[in-house]
């Protein structure tokens, strides 16, 4: 009965397309096991939501996502893991993994003096969900925050080199680089594609080099040691299937295409109504 | 039994609060009748949207303002105009005004060579709806129609003045000004926020001044033909009551506060859940 359990797949559950990088990084570690990816992108973007209605939407994409015999939970949406994590592991029944532990546990690898400074959407900002986990793992530490509500529409619409990104960009890092933070965590999907200009910019305006962290492979790696403990591994041989399930079919598919790495049009893709 | 009918309120539906300026201008015309406003920022923005998610939200909220017994809707977002206003004009018994045909009508009678130009939202750009509005009121005249994603984020941003939005609002009038229009209409409850900026880049990439239109006046003086011609106004003389209603309760009323032109916690708010 416990290995026919471990034949089911693992869920990675985001707002939109962004978490497609997370379920990328997980196909790339855990190339047997099946894979099935809920986009909630009728309903993206979270980080302008009330705390509320995030978590009523992370309980409707949860269910489905159950209804998919999930052993395994990632929340690849840095929103709906500030929200409505401890919901979600209190009421489900299989493992649940958010992304904002492993990438300030990361930051914390690689800062010296323990200033992570951080940029997200507006309704991660608000919840103090970095902040209290850096004071969890380092009370020592501080978090400076900043919501960056324009990267996610620009990364949407393909903006991602030029002046106008730059700008926006520079905007967002600037108070940051006031508090002299020697981490940068990306605390959103979105992010990691502008990950190279935001590298740039905050080198260039802090006048040294600042790591910039994309949580997703800190995120497997959180994931890859569930699977040891609990022993969640598939038994089978053969490749794993990835199916990818969407709450509104998008126009195009170039940009989940660029988060995933791949054309997703290749991949299983089906739509859900919610 | 007819005479009932009438006091009932006016409704005016959008996706989320840029609609407020529409209530406004109601509100300045008809300050004796009461109004309802719904918008439903919890799901907002809808211009990213397809089809028929838009049709179902727009059936669900429509279906909250018949609850109050609206004796007419005014539809004042561009993209439920854009793809939803024939379906809920079918299924309503009350009469349904949206804002795309009269903001068209508006730049023919300012337009020399009818060549209009139009931002919108991705949705209503791609549902051809401003091309099909005006080539219903002249088949001679020329629709441009650009997509302009950054610029509702931008106003909810509070980004209103400076280079970046300036820049964007460059980016995007660009492409219209090599058609050389000689009308803009602002196809979006969130733009007139922008108009100033609007106008003088669009005058000073073209050399000339072009006229830029918002909706919300023209959308009025449909409503007001309406409202005589179906003899709807109350009878009442004292001052008419003001109803918001949310589908997410925002944390701040700044950016509403700016769409109403007043303090909005001062209004009677509610929340509904959908």
């Amino acid at each position: 009965m416990l290995k026919l359990r471990n034949e089911g797949p693992i869920g990675v559950y985001d707002s939109g397309l962004g978490g497609l990088t997370v379920l990328r990084a997980v196909a790339d570690r855990f190339p047997r096991e099946d894979l099935v990816y809920l986009g909630d992108n009728a309903r993206v973007p979270y980080g302008t939501r009330s705390p509320q209605t995030v978590v009523n939407y992370a309980r409707a994409c949860a269910s489905v996502l159950r209804g998919h015999h999930i052993k395994a939970l990632v929340v690849a949406c840095n929103t709906v893991s500030a929200l409505a994590l401890q919901v979600l592991d209190a009421e489900l029944f299989f493992p649940v993994l958010g992304v904002i532990a492993p990438g300030v546990r990361e930051a914390l690898l690689v800062s010296d003096r323990k200033r992570i400074g951080v940029l997200a959407t507006s309704a991660t900002a608000r919840s103090g969900a970095y902040e209290r986990a850096l004071a969890a793992l380092d009370p020592q530490a501080q978090a400076f925050v900043r919501p960056a509500p324009l990267l996610v529409p620009l990364v949407d619409e393909g903006w991602l080199d030029g002046e106008l990104p730059r700008m926006a960009v520079r905007k967002y890092l600037a108070p940051l680089v006031e508090h002299d933070i020697d981490a940068l965590v990306l605390g959103c999907t979105h992010y990691p594609l502008l990950a190279a200009m935001i590298s740039s910019e905050l080198a260039a305006l802090s006048g040294k080099s600042v790591p910039v962290l994309d949580s997703a492979q800190p995120a497997v790696d959180d994931l890859v040691q569930l699977m040891e403990t609990r022993q969640l591994a598939t038994e089978r041989d053969d490749p794993g299937k990835v199916r990818i399930i969407l709450t509104d079919m998008p126009y195009d598919f170039a940009i989940a295409s660029r988060f995933m790495g791949q054309d997703v049009t290749k991949l299983n893709v089906t739509a859900v109504d919610l």
